[in-house]
């Protein structure tokens, strides 16, 4: 299995390492062999290239099974001009060549950590949502631009477009998860307001019929956002549009309280992508001090849903859970009588 | 002073009438006048007009001097087409009509409610945020169309506009808000991928040379719906954009646990709208257990921004915190040891 590297800036660099480190035991055991190529994404690109997304990281990406990706951004590069910006200039632009068209972010609380969250621990213990976000259409992807007013300042105008064909490959995906997991799929969209949620709706209802054994259930998206915080645990799979998703997929990994734990994929193209939904956090770079799990995590995600290598995937699972109740800890989720590592040592511990 | 009732559909022909109680009772202890005039929205009105939104209901509220409305809607009428809704057909238009181009939020946790919320009590107890959002800008008043695709199916689009004085007139509310409170602006956007939000951002510095003493911040909307989960007391004032604003205000509200008691304004134009937050509950309507008491504050945000009546507003608010600290609490808000009080002897008790 070949495999991309895109380390990117801040905390990337360290964490990547880490996952490696995981795959080159996980294969050693069950003898499997994973090859690795790294390439540079981000501000890490823009710096050495001139540009944040090299057409060579492109490249690398194209042949390779699967990739993983660190994290991109930080201060250094936010003045830049938006499209040479890591996240504009390499996140969309990657999602949109690659044909990624849907983000799979699950939002799970392990038993040992449900106390980590804000919210009360009846409340989120035992967790398990996954929220499915389409990736490569809507507000994202639009037209825009700015015009001058006659009376005076300027005005800013872009397109949210979706289609039948974008909405309907989406939504069949969460159908798809929904029966390998408790058979509910909740669709979130605003159709009260907006004509691209009617399509939606529409859209959904009629890919309904294939699914009769799965549960369709439609809610707004400002009620799902309350409906998160008053009872997460009446969720299994929901499924949402680009903006939507992006609010929404934040909202419910920050109900777990440790979003150094969550992985994410990005499929639909050729070849998928995987990543912690944390970011870059260039104030603890360098430091040791990051949290590798969720991009051990994604690499486990990789290992399942890439290569269908589900034992395999399921033992680096194993490994973390063991580890967390054994009562080792990173800074970020560091609870009073447990042992605190750095980034390298909870790998080996891993 | 003339106030335009609008009692609408469900719960709010019983809600309406316990503010214009307490309204009733502070007029004769203050010695203020208050006239009353009702007027039909939504289902209600279709009923009986075959519109949502007749155009006497509109003229009543041009001619008042304050509007009070209940909720609208219900699934009796969610299958019309979307322009005889109540929500699209009545709401929208009003607010556009009436030129009421921000939304007033505040989310606070009363000291004998804390327990209420999911969250947990250190992270919202003493909770006081206030949430302005656009109300007459953005997807919801763009255009929309639908076209059908060579390939098949069809396409959705719409447009999300904003011009340099729509975004102005609301950020300086968003300033002047603060100045009243803590002087802490958070500006809400989507900078990093959206043209509006790069206008609304560029509008909103520019506007802070005016306000040197209100220390402005900004914040991605998606980092915003983390941050209201993680640490909400870190806000003052937020302002956002209309859908942004539809999506954190409720979400924000639910922090709380008790949306049964947040009142919210519409203001702008000549004449300002006042209402609850919550919706028209049809399944608890006409048998007196709605809470009343989120329509009872937001008659006391009428006297204080509309009518500058503010020892008014204050005995209103006063008499409310009275009962609830006495353990008087509704159905929504029961808590073990209280006493259970229907919507009438809540107000009585009021
Ligand atoms: C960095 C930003 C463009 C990106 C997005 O909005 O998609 C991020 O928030 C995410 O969710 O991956
Ligand atoms: C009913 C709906 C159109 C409305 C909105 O989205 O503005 C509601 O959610 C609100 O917040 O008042």
């Amino acid at each position: 299995y070949k495999i991309a590297l895109l380390p990117g800036d801040g905390i990337g660099p360290e964490i990547v390492p880490q996952a490696v480190k995981v795959l080159e035991a996980v294969g050693e055991k069950y003898n499997r062999e994973f090859q690795f190529e790294t390439a540079l994404i981000g501000g890490a690109a823009y710096d050495a290239t001139g540009h944040p997304l090299p057409e060579e990281t492109l490249e690398l990406c194209r042949r390779s099974d699967a990739i993983l990706l660190g994290a991109v951004g930080g201060p250094k590069w936010d003045s830049l001009e938006p499209h040479l910006r890591p996240e504009r200039g390499a996140l969309l632009p990657l999602r949109k060549a690659l044909g990624l068209y849907a983000n799979l972010r699950p939002a799970t609380v392990k038993p040992s950590l449900a106390d980590a969250s804000t919210l009360k621990e009846d409340i989120v213990s035992g967790l398990d949502i996954m929220i499915i976000r389409e990736l490569t259409g809507g507000l994202y992807f639009g037209q825009k631009h700015r015009e001058d007013l006659p009376e005076g300042g300027q005005k800013a105008v872009e397109t949210l477009e979706y289609s039948t064909a974008e909405v309907e490959r989406v939504a069949r995906l969460g159908f798809e998860m929904a029966r390998k997991r408790d058979n509910r799929l909740m669709s979130v969209d605003k159709a009260n307001v907006l004509e691209s949620s009617r399509l939606w709706r529409e859209v959904v209802e009629e890919l309904a019929k294939e699914y009769p054994d799965v549960e369709l259930s439609h809610m707004y998206v400002d009620n799902a956002a309350m409906q998160l915080v008053r009872n997460p645990k009446q969720f299994d799979v929901m499924v949402t549009e680009n903006m939507f998703g992006d609010i929404l997929t934040d909202l419910a990994s920050q109900l777990t309280g440790s979003i150094g734990m969550l992985p994410s994929a990005s499929i639909g193209g050729e070849v998928a992508l995987y990543e912690p939904i944390h970011g870059s956090a260039p104030d603890i770079a360098g430091q040791n001090l990051a949290n590798p799990i969720a991009t051990i995590l994604s690499a486990a995600m990789m290992l399942r849903v890439s290569f269908g290598l589900e034992q395999e995937a399921q033992a680096i699972e194993a490994a973390v859970n063991s580890v967390l109740e054994q009562g080792y800890r990173t800074g970020d989720i560091m609870q009073p009588g447990m042992t605190s590592l750095g980034t390298v040592e909870m790998t080996e511990a891993i």
